[in-house]
């Protein structure tokens, strides 16, 4: 998407192909928009455990680039225990994420097929680029398929605002273009809908307030930051028409886990009658599980995150404390809405069902059965 | 409650009865305990309308305290216009704010009966004083029968902790004593039941990290702040027992208004099979209302609240913005959960069924039929 006038991705290998990946430090942002270089494998392992970049699509890319990294690092004599060792290391950086492991392993089996070292290289590099490109490719399909959704909301109030909600940052920030969630929101901006979001800011760590409404303020889109306790209220009183967020891992099931809260919100659209969709590409479904509650790992994170919020003063970023300094607190930081309460899921390659039956359809190479 | 092993109200008059009123200055805990001494109404109207002092039953308790401070300043000669013009002051400090009308009115036709000036103090300190123990005295029966609650489902699973959520600040801080959606948990304390009550931070003014986690902390309570996205997933994985919240206006048929958020809490708890129940006086009770979506006015609030976050940092309190300066942001205060989600009401004089027939059982003055 365009920052001030210049395209960008959230991430990108230089143009000369020297062993540089550039990413946008999110960290930053709405107050900074700071781009950086990263050189090897372990500067990619901190950059993601510590959400410089964040963000399902966004952290396969990263993972892509980390094992491209990791690639340049290895010995020639021992390049496959070197690139399993690190391989291992970018594993463990975030555990929902299903999108990490997805390209690890792609990187893996590609990377296999290489004789020598400079060959192996060459395909980590077009591995990594493919992962990225396909990214991009599949988030605006997204986008298209979900335009449709949004335009037949307005078709049916014609002359009224389509009102939207989304929680945390499913935006191309989270992704490296376009975005799930809110790509459909730029495809039907493009269109020239007339269309406002409420924006979670969601706690703790704001990606809502930070990520999503910087996003929609850079593309001119109408936006007003809510506290993740008032969707419910806005819901109530007819003002949410449409409810999209992304998912971090969706089981073959239709169960989907995004960040925290986002269960909340689908409780509150099923009781008004509100269409709650996720939008997610079909790397972050986990063909192996049905039962989301049991079988997703739910990160917790550092409880430093609740008793503490950061932004911006003078001019620099600052860390408040807003509890008692001995309170413990707890941070889980995704949750897991049953498809019973997902309106649909939009992919890719359309618009299905929340559930084996809907995703299969879509994506029959995925059926067991399958010849 | 004891601080630090002495006991205190959240107001109370100076020992001597000089015409001195003691508050807890509200603004600086979870930090800083400091009582302050107010002297004249003029000062307890600042009190009220900058939130030194807060919370549905304290409101009242003050207001009641600031129309004896308007005794004592009125004219002998002018009196009846003089405690008039108080008054007004006094009603007009938080608008929304019903116990403050209540107690304002209390006072008025308490004071008419005296004859000197002198009586209409005595009467005005006696009826501050009827008020703020009426309300301490209610708050301990809610907290009485709201234990049989705790009580039962410790029972239930023996050798186990009970685990508590509850949303914002409905503990002694918004009361004169006890208060309400935490006075079950002190009385349950005292009985020695093993606890843990989760605390939602309760966004954007955090009354449950910095109020609630403190009164929680203070009476060496086992509790845990968390981000107000987290309950549903704790709710999930069987993590809470029992919700236990406040409530600032009930309707007749047992809609309840409350801090914004508690809907998204009852709608988990619903779906979850969770008793969700809410704790208030009678004198938080609407008789006239039908409908809380429609009839209950919610208050919107400063969106610099939802934009900017206060801590504490480096032995001062700061204020930082958390997202785009540009930003638009919306700050409903309250939202209204309906009675079909509450299990009960936990009132002074018993628990309820969340309905006009439960209520007017338990207050069948209140009846219309009422002979």
């Amino acid at each position: 998407m365009k920052v001030n006038g210049k395209h960008y991705r959230t991430i990108w290998v230089d143009e000369n192909n020297t062993g540089i990946i550039h990413i946008i430090d999110q960290r930053f942002l709405p107050h900074e928009f700071k781009v950086v270089k990263l050189q090897t494998s372990g500067q990619m392992c901190i950059a993601i455990k510590e959400m410089h970049v964040r963000g399902a699509g966004l952290l396969g890319a990263a993972a892509g680039y980390g094992m491209y990294l990791g690639a340049l690092e290895a010995n020639e004599s021992t390049f496959d225990h070197d690139i399993h060792t690190i391989a291992a290391q970018i594993n463990s950086t975030r555990p929902t994420a299903v999108n990490i492991n997805w390209a690890v392993k792609r990187q893996l089996s590609a990377i296999k097929i290489g004789k020598t070292k400079k060959e192996k290289i060459d395909i980590a590099l077009r591995t990594a680029i493919d992962i990225a490109d396909e990214d991009t490719r599949y988030c605006r399909q997204i986008g298209l398929h979900g335009l449709k959704l949004i335009e037949k909301i307005a078709n049916a109030k014609p002359n009224s605002i389509v009102n939207i909600l989304t929680h945390c940052n499913a935006g191309w920030l989270a992704f490296v273009d376009h975005g799930t969630a809110l790509s459909p929101i730029y495809a039907a901006r493009e269109q020239g809908i007339d269309l406002h979001v409420w924006v979670d800011e969601t706690r703790p760590r704001n990606q809502g307030s930070n990520l999503t409404a910087w996003e929609l303020g850079a593309q001119n889109i109408k936006h007003t930051i809510i506290t993740d306790n008032a969707g419910g209220h806005l819901m109530q009183h007819g003002l949410v028409d449409l409810v999209l967020v992304g998912s971090d891992r969706t089981t073959l099931t239709g169960d989907v886990a995004n960040k925290t809260g986002t269960y909340l919100k689908a409780l509150a659209a099923k009781d008004n009658n509100i269409p709650f969709y996720a939008a997610l590409p079909s790397s972050s479904i986990d063909w192996e599980l049905h039962d989301g509650y049991k079988q997703i790992p739910i990160e917790e994170r550092d409880a430093e995150e609740v008793k503490y919020v950061q932004g911006y003063m003078n001019g620099t970023f600052q860390r408040i404390l807003i509890s008692p300094e001995n309170s413990p607190a707890r941070n889980p930081s995704f949750d897991v809405t049953p498809a019973r309460l997902v309106t649909g899921l939009i992919t890719e390659r359309g618009i299905c069902e929340a559930s084996s039956k809907g995703l299969l359809e879509l994506f029959p190479e995925k059926n067991p059965q399958h010849g």
